[in-house]
């Protein structure tokens, strides 16, 4: 069964499809920002990669969110709850971590059909 | 390939079936408890959101254990030993990560076939 | 669909295969040695399990990367770099996560395609 990679880079790659399911790189944006920010930007990256991959937020399966510090959860989930779609939530889990840099705030790692 | 969705909330579904994979949210349970009390209380939820999506404690695939403090490490696995089928365990990871609530001591989150 | 397990342990499993994706235990190397040495045990471990399964690295879907000390990252990216196959790199995501003891400084859960 053929695996397919979109956005490939020397490190990792963007988009991995195997399967007919999705595998994205943990999604992070707009360091430096606040938590609200961050996690819109984070989204609408999801949103592109997984239009790139064929498929749309209606059809993830599951969602790992990590957060640097977990005081911000309410905040998180503030902009989460205006994108989820009504009767399509995935399976999801939140973790405190770290992330790369303390400039990220927020990361999101998101398992899809296509 | 269709998507089961089982347990629907607005913020997140406790049960999704894609591609005779299920993917659980993270389970938590008993907040407030000893970790002894919190580890079963969330392996019986484990156990119902299994047999819920058809399926059972010996086709689990990856058990991914997030611990709130990793020197309860010991008094999880005294849990889990008891609990996780001969012959039939799964991959496994466990990392230390505060977790929704101060008073919530582990998470597990679970994917399995059906 | 069948699962496939190998390396079968009492608390869990090495290797577990379904629906043509395997999916490893959190692998950790090399206790008490610098990033460096770890990351190289635990990508030599990867290669072996992999090689186990029937598969090998150009076909890694997923990986996730803990590591005790944010702070290594560019140590442990180093080694990675070096392993990892130009033109089929995984999605990746990196968060900080304590480990089992003091002494494992890094862990990666792969997921694969056969």
């Amino acid at each position: 069964m053929s695996i397919r990679r979109i956005d490939v880079g020397p490190r990792m790659t963007d988009i991995v499809i195997h399967n007919n399911t999705v595998y994205l790189a943990g999604q992070v944006g707009a360091p430096g920002e606040s938590v609200t920010v961050q996690t819109q930007s984070v989204l609408d990256q999801i949103d592109a990669a997984l239009a790139k991959a064929g498929t749309d937020k209606t059809k993830i399966l599951q969602a790992i969110i990590w957060l640097a510090d977990m005081s911000t959860f309410a905040e998180m989930n503030a902009v989460w709850d205006k994108w989820v779609p009504q009767g399509h939530t995935p399976a999801r889990a939140t973790g405190e971590a770290k992330l790369a840099t303390p400039a990220h705030k927020v990361e999101i790692i998101i398992t899809a059909a296509i």
